[in-house]
């Protein structure tokens, strides 16, 4: 059980995958977005022939369950430097997830231009708090089952919605890896960038449960092996939604990926 | 001639829609890709029947030059408060934008829960530096004909990059409204996120065309009538891309939408 078994897509057709939603990535139930769009990506670039995602768009249309799933591939452009094309992912006739997006083969290490911001400033892993599996006794709305996938560690600062002691700043910062030292790859990225607990979570704000419409990642570059620096930070809740805006930083100091989700809050969620 | 005549689409069957890339709205004989975008997310408003964008993104696959195109919407999922659909802009056979989007009802006015960022300190319009159409004898590459349409004016601070003066730091805020009074509509906030000058225009930087990969475009609240606050960013040049994250609000002060782009930096551009 990895990452790479649990993404797997076989074709079935020159635009049908067959895949499955495997147990163990869900939260409370339904299978984390990241996840789901990891297989969408690699069915994405087994239909175009390039290696590595370079943004993707999913728009989540329900949850995920674990079972099988088909995923229809059109390939829209396949250029030289990139490929485009939509996805969705079907379970029987319904889609669950539609996405768009372009693939290419990213660099190794490419030399930054312009870095205009660092990486975030994390105590080592050993001093951020374990995401752990949940417990019985635990709470399932905060501590989801996916912990047992990934490794995610996080600041200090940030961990203490977990007791429910909130730092007021929608923010969220960690590391992240996958278990059993399965190194992230472009697609593995894409579970970085929706691993980590809402930043509404630190929020002072009658907000609970924001299902996310639209997650969006770029990838800039194959991240070296090792832990990733992960940050993730919400500035408005405005309109019933609310954006969250992640950035992924390699061992080599790099960024690697940018996210940014659109997730709903609900009406009824804000009259409290 | 207005915003609203020149995104105007016609339906031609189920999910076909007619429509025309119109003169005027090109940079250098390119439409701009927020009006081609427009064009496309009205054409799913109306598939949809739901009358406003939340989320829309664009994939560019070849420039858009004036004459007909065919919007092919694919209905994926029609909800009781979303919906979304994928879309195709096609020039006979080519399609050179697909699109993903999802469209909703938008408030008015909603009462922001969070808001942790102003809106760009600007000076008055008057004050600003009017983005001027193209003359014969001017620079063809960085006014373009696109201004005819709209009334943009730069922060004094950020156009310094007109006379070749640049700040060194990849923003760019100002003014943006419709000429002749045409108040901007949650459609045409889409060409708001792309209608000023590419940020990278002001870093200092070996970088010149940088053609979209992808725009998604968040939208928040339906724009009070009246100028709009802008400003973009790019804080990283790296692995062959950038990003341009805009932040547009409306006269009452309140954040109605947010952008991000990723375009290409060209492998032989950057090595000057």
């Amino acid at each position: 059980m990895s990452f790479r078994d649990d993404t797997t897509v076989r074709r079935v057709g020159d635009t049908s995958f067959e895949a499955a939603i495997e147990p163990g990535w869900d939260i409370a139930g339904n299978a984390n977005g990241g996840y789901l769009l990891a297989i969408i990506a690699r069915a994405i670039t087994e239909a175009t022939g390039k290696p590595h995602p370079v943004t993707m768009t999913a728009h989540y249309l329900a949850p995920g369950k674990v079972g099988p799933v088909v995923i229809e591939v059109e390939s829209v452009r396949i250029g030289n430097r990139h490929a485009t094309a939509t996805a969705k992912m079907l379970v029987g006739d319904q889609p669950i997830i539609v996405a768009l997006g372009t693939t290419t083969t990213l660099d190794v290490a490419p030399e930054p231009l312009l870095v205009d911001a660092s990486p975030p400033a994390l105590p080592s892993p050993e001093d951020c708090v374990l995401m752990r599996p949940m417990k019985p006794s635990g709470d399932h709305d905060r501590v989801p089952s996916f912990v047992d996938q990934v490794d995610l560690r996080l600041h200090p600062e940030d961990a203490g919605f977990i007791e429910g002691a909130v730092t007021g700043k929608a923010r969220v910062r960690g590391w992240f890896r996958f278990r059993d030292d399965e190194e992230v790859d472009p697609l593995g990225l894409l579970v970085a960038v929706d691993g980590f607990p809402p930043t509404i979570f630190n929020a002072a704000l009658p907000v609970g449960w924001t299902p996310t419409v639209e997650l969006t990642a770029h990838v800039r570059a194959v991240p070296q092996p090792g832990w990733l620096r992960c940050s993730f930070s919400t500035r408005f809740v405005t309109g019933g939604y609310l954006e969250e805006d992640g950035e992924v930083w390699d061992a080599s100091g790099r960024l690697i990926a940018q996210s940014r989700q659109l997730a709903l809050v609900p009406r009824g969620g804000t009259s409290a």
